[in-house]
């Protein structure tokens, strides 16, 4: 079973959190909330979020016990998802960028990060190749990396994307690179989106 | 302060609960979500949701608690998400009915329904009108309403939608009904919808 693993701490955007797992899930994908600490964490077995916008989420697992029991190793998939608080821990966890490195570089395996998520590329040391983010993140990347303005960017295993509006087109993306167009449109259709949508979701 | 009151259970779509809230909040909107319980609670004070596709959000109140409050009198707005085993529970709460009931045809005051929300429409006794809903729930409401296939249908003060592929133009929507288009501009624009989402947001 296609199996991804998707970050979450204090200051994830919910909306890009949200849309990834469930789209995923809809998709068939055995998905994992994984609890990122800060990097004093007064409680280290925390593993409800307060995202950026308020929604508390509950992760299903937390970093430390994902690490203990070498659980990762298993991923097709690694997210990290936006919310410039969020962001900062997720891309600043020394762990978070060793897994990172390994899924993306020893593993070839795929990588998706959107809106501040991106920053992850940097932390994590990968080379230079074609990305985007949020633009409120575009300077701290555009000497580094190939930046790109693109909804979303596919690079080999890394896919890169910029904000809420653009988190269905990255996860359908996500789903078609895992399982193919067919699972893709089968996701993609009960979820009503008007004739309209056409251009926004290639 | 404009006040929002969003229902959720279990069973709730977290993509739509998650992207209302979200979007209402960027907006300045005081949002409170509202955990409804089942018809027979095992836990009356439980208020986490495990959403349609195992998402777990924990409410920020309980419908028991708005109700000793007398909390929901300050709304502007009530939002029904979708999601089939969630709308079912929120729609046949006979408290929510009397709420929605109240907030349309006494108070004059908004309404959101989503996906399967609309159901809530039905069991509140709302008189016949133009609605949507999910595909999956047509049946269930194109006898008594003036069923449309539009993305976002406003009927006075009750708006309605489809599914998780509308949700961004129905919460938007409901921004711009709240607050105007030039706040709905400035909510809108840092989410980084790409150019081709023109059509689909409108």
């Amino acid at each position: 079973m296609t199996a991804a693993f998707i970050f979450i701490t204090d200051g994830t955007e919910e909306m890009e959190f949200t849309i990834t797992y469930d789209t995923l899930v809809r998709a068939g994908v055995k998905c994992v909330s994984v609890f990122v600490p800060s990097k004093a964490p007064t409680d280290p077995s925390q593993k409800t979020a307060t995202c950026a916008r308020g929604v508390k989420i509950i992760a299903d697992t937390t970093l430390r016990e994902v690490l203990a029991k070498n659980a990762v190793e298993t991923a097709d998939l690694l997210v990290v998802p936006g919310g410039a608080k969020g962001a900062a821990t997720i891309s600043g966890d020394s762990n978070v960028q060793k897994l990172i490195k390994r899924q993306l570089i020893e593993k070839d395996k795929f990588v998706g990060m959107i809106c501040a998520g991106p920053l992850a590329a940097k932390t994590s040391g990968l080379p230079r190749q074609p990305l985007t983010s949020h633009p409120s993140v575009k300077n701290e990347l555009n000497k580094d990396y190939d930046y790109r303005e693109d909804a979303v960017v596919v690079s080999g295993k890394l896919v890169t994307s910029r904000g809420p509006g653009t988190t269905f087109p990255f996860a359908l993306k996500l789903v078609e690179l895992l399982l193919g167009r067919e699972k893709r449109s089968k996701v993609q259709d009960p979820m009503v989106f008007p004739a309209t949508a056409g251009p926004y979701l290639v």
